[in-house]
């Protein structure tokens, strides 16, 4: 197990998935310290700074990488433990943005009524008290908020030849913005191209179950991942796992149709998993999953379907890799 | 306080909200004990009941009701607190249906291909141990699952003179099929005709959040209630409160329609509770709100929006009257 | 074949469909000379009076009737052939509305957003040039837009005891707001009650496809229908049959299911009606059809789909009812 | 002006938008003649090949092209002059496909329900009497159908360093699958990258609105195009204009999102045209525009707003590009 660091000049920022040459190669085990900017590319330096006004359109929500993972071939799955997550800055940012979030006139829900108004909020971080000051803008309401620190954004390389904004979550993973990104969950992408090539960035210091603004308190982030390659089962579409929960997520507009895909792939996993045909595991999905709101406004929506490990009894997903890739997490953070 | 008794005989079950002549009235404060058929009005009587078979369309998902509460008036709320909701055989019972649920062709999904197989599942209900256990009909798989019970359908008389089956949520409540409404939990209703005339029925021993493939565990309820009614304040959607949450609901098509409602709807609640502008109350909500599907497969769907009751520091919904319903709610269970 | 007349006054007007005494009865065959009110019950009165001031919502897009058709039973079709729709008065009104069309944050669009200006359009009606004079707020722009009056609501009692608000479409017609609702079209509903219970208005003097701004040019009307009676063939959604094609109509959310209703439904009728199997009537409509919005504005959205009757060969649809009331309506008309 | 040839060999057909060097260098202005492949490749040759068994996914939908025009610069807008299209088989051909189209469970629309039965049909064409001929698979139903050719795919290289599958329509056109894109049609496109990098296939002998089954008579082509720069006006998305309408559309999902990108791009650009301000030409559309669906099948569904010219009066789009590039259409069809 080597140990990487991946710390991004400015201009090695990516801002697509997939046609990118790799910043860094590392094997199956290997653990990688990555450095990661806010969605802002660091431009916003005060509440006075509206996103919109001083950071350009084409360098929102920079990534880090490409990282190749030697080995990993078409077909495979890459396995993406988070062991830590950890903000950069004794601050993190939120904001509205024009045409952005969930409940204003957007690029693709187009109207003529005008979109909301920008507004900026700086929240004050303490990583010894693990929280993060909410200050209301126009009224003294202050607010203490526990950290809970993730990566909006985490993909590879698409499938065929196709290159993607960073912002559109899919089949590749991307912006999917789910909270469940956090340290202690490994997340199962599919491999397009050899290498897989994984970014990954847009780091909230926490965020709320469909990112309804449209931001979460972005961050940069110093995080560590453990990578490892689970040879063949390709994947439709990207799933977690944490030590409590198997999850699949969809993203596609409209949200049920995301909530379709999430749940349509968590079945089958659970039938995989446990021997129950289609229908009975459609059954126990129904009684014991969680479906829970990841994003509610980005170029496609994403939503989560849970299902409780306990109830797939001894059947372990992957061979175990997740158990391994937590195993490996704690042998580097007590070195 | 009075405690009233309300079991309907099968000829009084209700499948509309609105329109109905009370069957019971009630007066603020009151407890009702109340008993509920499951959706399938008693009919399913083993595995081999197909509920499309043994079931008329216009004899699913019977409500018991219409309670009226004297004094309330167009324009207030109705505060519907669970004391307990106890499954009332021992067994529970699910199914698919045809062109019923999120993953096959439906009515409004309307397609070509054929629907899915049409399959029941009985559960046996252990109250002592507080489970019930699911076994797969296609393979040996068993498994003991929690007991959570719910009342998938609670709702009032409709505004306008409308008079809406029981299967579709709206404004009035109905159908949300959410698992928030369990024992501790206080219902927010809009009061739409004098003396409100609340229904319910549609009891889940345990459901999914999504519902997805169209049922829960579905079960005759006993059940324990106490009403109340919060003068003025009119609801343009219902809202839940228990000990640890506020919440907002949404209940509509598309998906993210009924996540932008229940979004709208807690932003609001949130500002008129601790003060915050809309913006400002905007972000709280993204950062520390919650977002699940009640559900994706009934004619309207439903989502729910949560918040935190700590982030409200010491604001309190409707003057208390959670708290209030709660310790009332106590006292009658240690009569 | 009797002719009746229908001019409800100010208090007779209906705001739902179901539920309510007939105002008027007539026997299949005959004909009806109905008058209706504009969408705005007749109160706006000048560019001035901004609609939401002045026309409580209650009081929004009254109907004339019921109409009581003796011997229309539950599962037979009302046929309904609109023999003229002639505009009542020297102007029609347009208008945005708060809340209300497809390019503004609405109630089911909920958004914190702030919803488009209100503002009110009167056109000149000239009905010996059969024209509609358009004339800008903001400018000097005029035009003259021919004539097109058509009914957006035409409805009967919905089944199952539902009572069903007048601004929403569904199943049992209500408000399509299709511009094929014109004269010389034959309108198809299913009956859900004994008399099947007609109800009509909403005229406009003409409207685009999708109504996008949530209103036509709302225009009060003398229009003739003659109505008859299909015993059977039960249907699922509203038809239409004009000289030139078959249409289907499917009213819901979002508007990619009501496309799919509309579609779903008229490859069932072009099958029945040509003998091809489900799959080569789907071929055969993916070729030939037309599929324009109707409404994109109301509480369920509308989607046509339409077949050349050509296509269908010597097909015709209910033996002919179409063609025979038709006739019926020449020789009224040369009376 | 300037003619040119472009009749790929069959390795050099492209799979996506954006990222290729271009096979044919054009000035504007200039004429190509070009030949295009059908959907299936070339690959089904008999109603017996099943498209899912003999066309691999990755070589489904063949564009001709880069086509780069010389001075299209970034901002720009190209104008794409379909001068004729004639199907270059004596057979076009239809199929279903598995999870594809609009009634049958699909990748994004995802189900457990089992996908529709897989059918083709051979089309014969017919191009003296400008016919082709349905015929039935399960009986002896047979229909000439007027041929209406056109191009289901169009577009160029998208924005941002995108690379994206031919097969989704979106801001750089691509597979809007919209029967409008006929000869005597002007397209235009915005300009992404230098030289606009054009690129068309999936040509359909015709095609009914929606594209319902997925597929339109799916038929090689030899078109040809005239194009042209327009300096400046960046659009948000493709325009079209023939001798009736001028045309806007959006491309996303739902199907209503596609609507309101559609008529708010047709609003504004109405609004340019004529000086009405956005109510008045919101008013304006709301009631002389058509809202045809386009496809409703493809991984962006795309609706249509079209207003008659007519009531722009003198104003014309485009300083007249359409007129210019249909009198060289003429020119060039007598020489």
């Amino acid at each position: 197990m080597a140990i990487h660091q991946l710390k991004p000049t400015p201009e090695q920022y990516s801002y697509v998935f997939g046609g990118a040459k790799p910043l860094l190669s590392v094997k199956p085990g290997d653990i990688v310290e990555v450095s990661t900017e806010d969605c802002y590319g660091g431009r916003v330096d005060s509440p006075d700074d509206l996103p919109s006004e001083v950071v350009p359109f084409s360098e929102l929500n920079p990534v880090s990488g490409p990282i190749e993972v030697e080995g990993a071939e078409v077909g495979d799955i890459l396995a993406v433990h988070f062991v830590s997550i950890v903000p950069a800055r004794p601050y993190a940012i939120s904001s509205t943005f024009p045409h952005f979030g969930a409940l204003t006139p957007t690029h693709e829900t187009s109207m003529l009524a005008n979109p909301l108004e920008e507004r900026v909020w700086f929240y004050d971080i303490d990583l010894e008290a693990w929280t993060a000051t909410f200050r209301a803008r126009n009224s003294d309401y202050e607010l203490s908020l526990p950290l809970d620190p993730m990566h909006g954004t985490v993909g590879v390389a698409p499938a065929s030849g196709e290159v993607r904004l960073v912002v559109t979550p899919s089949t590749h993973g991307g912006n999917m913005d789910t909270p469940e990104v956090r340290a202690g969950t490994t997340l199962y992408l599919p491999v397009n191209v050899p290498g897989a090539m994984l970014s990954l960035g847009d780091g909230h210091a926490r965020q709320g179950e469909g990112e309804v603004c449209g931001t979460g308190l972005e961050s940069a982030m110093n995080s560590v991942i453990a990578v490892d390659v689970v040879k063949g089962g390709a994947l439709s579409w990207p799933r977690l796992e944490d030590d409590e929960f198997i999850m699949s997520t969809g993203s596609v507009r409209p949200l049920e149709d995301a909530y379709r895909i999430s749940q349509t792939d968590l079945i089958g996993w659970t039938s995989e998993l446990t021997g129950l045909d289609t229908l009975d595991a459609y059954q126990l999905v129904s009684q014991l999953g969680l479906a829970p709101a990841a994003n509610v406004c980005d170029p496609n929506y994403t939503m989560l379907a849970k299902l409780p490990k306990w109830s797939l009894k001894s059947a372990e997903a992957y061979g175990g890799v997740h158990r391994r890739l937590r195993a490996a997490a704690e042998d580097y953070s007590v070195r």
